[in-house]
């Protein structure tokens, strides 16, 4: 697909959408994001500049506003618990978005399960090859290090269990620790899984080795990659995160 | 209690909050409205000008702006139904309260069961004497006429059932044709029921005639009464409303 | 479908319960509707006379006695809430009802639905045309005044909201106030809607005027139809209903 | 309590349903009775002739009407599910209730509870002494065998598990074979358990010899003595019932 | 099917597992029997000796251990109240079960439903012709007087109701006195009904008599003849039941 | 409370279970809880030999037994799912537990609830004074580094967000990362918050930094300090954990 080349001429805000919904169609999203994912903000109707980022943080959209944008792409809401009032933090950045007029898109678990999204780009930043799609995530042949992994996903690596060799590698981008994904990826060949915000019941039941990165370092790839491939701006926030061992 | 006199000097938000709450006392309000009252969009924290309305609707908020208003009181919340999006007219609706700072507070159930409140209200425009509560709205010593309660209240009015005199109306500000409020105020000697938006088979069930005016035409009074008292501005709009008999 | 001529031969309940079901399709009901339709009352099993009317009422009940019938076809049925015990107005209906062997027959919901049911009947006496059907109720052209809708509706008409013209108007009898079909009236082009018991919110939320008429008004055509159509007798007990505007 | 000579001078029914709530107060019943028990039939106001039974039956009702008794009063309601529709056997039986004018008054769970009700009629029967309540039913010391209990219940009688003597007995009329209520009665020192019903997982799981008499055996005695304690008229409409062994 | 000879050579767990689940096939139980079915206390892996019996009790066990048996295969689950501590009785048996290494496996009711199972194979025991399925149980030509039935079950039997003679008998294993399935068996001509557990509300809502044997009675035969079909042993424990009529 | 001296004589179990109720009464349990609290597999009644742990795990059963261990007191269950089939994992655990006849119980958010409990135990490892009870855990002044803590619990430590100095230190040992109980801490000066297993939404919104450690490292104290007390012996089985950074 070519690039939206933003300097050009504006797009009303519908083309971008269906853009958008090719890319992660909102039938493929759990039922528990109804409601929680597409135009979650409705801003101005011509889009000119597009952002893109994980989490609709106050640092992020500030960044936006300064940069003109006029659509915010974001893998998570800012509005996940349904509100009947809009005050403290969430009418500060409510206000700071509608005061702009920029729209807040988001594409949470549709983009988790579309083809070329979260978990595939993932995939790819690692490496994977011979990929197999587990019910989420997937299991691929990993040709690289732990010290390698850590550097890719620049954040620190825990490692639960006695860890042998990798050779087929589970990933699930989030917090995807679930003993029924791991126990299907076990029957897929797996010798280790990676995901993020690990249980310690979960892990006193694993059969294989859990490699802990952090959620943000596991998803956030897939809305760089995402900007980088239209031409758009993505905005780092990472979370600060220091390890003592 | 004192008039508030916004020229002199800014009170703050919190101060105003703890009059409206002695006034209508949020313990007072029915478990449905949990989260649909007290402080629902939250703006400036100096509070020098204040108005009131019924609901929050396009009109009433470009009012209060432009008369500088920084909080409006109103009987029904601007979001009763829980949000995950804010888009269409919620979204040019929130956008234009919260660009402005105005703050929004909601008394609505609690406000109609205070004393003093909306149903007492309702009862002193029409003049009743002796009333007795009922576990909604009053039955009062009612003195005068069809016409006149129609010219009070300012809305047409729908007589179903065979009408003879009233000497003891029971009121329902709002909603009220609940047929178990009926019987309590059958029970209490009423030989009438005024209230609004009224059900056929409501109608069916009532041992007494009912008196159908409208929601606004009730409930409207207590939000300019309210504002009378204390030297603030009441903002009113009310539905158009023509009757072909 | 040719008449059905009481005075020559009885037909079995069964067989004008056939017909019933064709006119009525059970199938077409509401899920609320379950247990609610169909014969709601059980008497003789041989049926020379038969009446219909909209409410199971006491007057309309000795009436159908008085007139010898053998079953009354209703459009909303006596026995709305499920019953553990038979007291008060209820006991002296349903011992009318019994003792005098007299079936009674509900077509509810399944009636608003079906093909030349509820709403077809009503627009036909608006003379409607063009008509487009709606999830409930249809969208017509209407050639006649305000006040000519109000004389054939036999009930006052409020329209609430500023009126032009009507060129198409969208009519749901009973109460079809619901925000979603005026919505999906707006968008079959409708720039009126026609129906009974408006509630304030919905008035609210409405892009188009709205016209109140009764439940009664709006319904009880279709019953009255009903009987000219196979030759029984169509037994009217309106509300009675006065204007003060 | 002195008798109520029906042949003497009429009651009205609110007068009678007085010294019914005096001996099974409403409160005493389990929250399922809710709307099951009471009145549940209103007919006639004055009340000369009374009739009490177990179950309304329709030889039950029939008696009834032959003797001319205004008010029946049961232990079973005739309506235990809700109904939406007076069809088959309950218009047959409603029908003719309803056309005499019958009143049906229930008494059940709370007469199940109540002192001097069905379990301590059934006590007195077997000759019980040195009573201790239970949650449910009673424990007592018991000086009767197994022949003399079979016979004073006129229903057969079938015991399970290895019977020795029976020292203190445990009773619950009805369907009383509750695990719990077992093991309460064995920590009370019963060395059997009287009741009717019993589920074979039960059995499995008893630590005592378990007694199965018939439902009706064992309440329909409290209505007897009922009857003849006010000298009213007992109707008996016992289930046929052979054994082979 | 060939009979399975534990004396020549051991089979593994699986391999019989696909045996009974031929038989009675998991898809077959009903909704409530989910995670009730099947292997249900995992023992040892090689299969050499197999006992089957109705219930799990201590004194079945015993004999299996004693027989040496590596599985026990039961109609009823030894677990049916799901399990958060393991005490009491239930340490007992789980105990001497999990020490043994023996394996409890649960046809339940997949067996009911099977066709060669349980019902079937009680019609066989009484000699029913001409069977036809209901939706559980079924019906037959019954050429047997009571007396044969009560000598074939080995349990005392109850007959409710005036009993004629018996042409065609409905007959359903368990507890299966439900009124809707009566009413099923009236449909399909039945003059009598044969199961277990009957409930006095039942018998007074039935059309037809009702022959009410014993739970062990109907079912235990299903598990004595799946013994002797493939030379397994079946252990016999039924309850001691003694009738005083 | 004089220590326990197995060796000297044996106690019932009855008696060592009145003492641990003494330490961490049921009744402090969350409702959750239910069930799984207290003796959760029941083996022998006489004691004389009691280990801790913090989870029933094969290692840890293993060295129990190989004790001659007749009771484990553990904080976690090993039966949290309500069991239907005791299969896999869990029926070589239990069949080792109940072969052995060990005791096997739980104390669990009774014991996180507890004075002197699980939370208690922690401040005091981590020196922490002036000490403020929190809805779950504790407010203490810290006057170690963060160093010093990660020796102390001997896992590694992971810092989310700025880090200043810590004065005033929030614990809930578990998995504690609850944003009301962070906002709590927060209102009670607490100026950083150590918990385990935190999700990325909570860090989002977390308004003071977060020190994640392990599961084990927090809780398992607890039950080490339990068993110094008593003189009884902790079996150590901690996760094998290592960290890339």
């Amino acid at each position: 697909m070519e690039k939206i080349h933003p300097s050009h001429q504006g797009h009303s805000r519908q083309e971008i959408i269906e853009i958008l919904e090719g890319l992660a169609p909102p039938e493929l999203a759990e039922p528990f994001d109804s409601g929680r994912i597409g135009l979650i903000v409705e801003g101005k109707n011509e889009i000119n500049r597009i952002n893109t980022c994980l989490d609709v943080t106050p640092t992020v959209v500030r960044a936006a506003i300064a940069q003109n944008a006029d659509l915010l792409v974001a893998h998570h809401t800012p509005i996940w618990n349904p509100l009947t009032r809009i005050n403290g933090d969430n009418a500060l950045l409510l206000s700071e978005i509608l005061s702009s007029g920029l729209n807040v898109y988001v594409m949470h678990t549709n983009w988790d399960h579309a083809p070329g999204g979260v978990n595939d780009i993932l995939a790819d930043i690692l490496g994977l090859t011979d990929t197999t799609p587990m019910s989420l995530g997937l299991v691929g042949t990993c040709s690289i290090t732990l010290e390698e992994i850590t550097q890719k996903l620049h954040a620190p690596l825990r490692i639960w269990g006695k860890m042998h060799s990798i050779r087929r590698l589970a990933i699930v981008a989030g917090s995807g620790f679930d003993i029924d994904i791991i126990h299907e990826a076990t029957r897929l060949g797996a010798d280790a899984f990676l995901s993020a915000e690990l249980r310690h019941s979960v892990f006193r039941s694993s059969p294989i080795p859990l490699l802990e990165s952090t959620h943000y370092a596991l998803e956030s790839p897939s809305m760089r990659v995402l900007a980088e491939k239209y031409g758009w701006n993505y905005i780092d926030d990472p979370p600060q995160l220091l390890t003592h061992a």
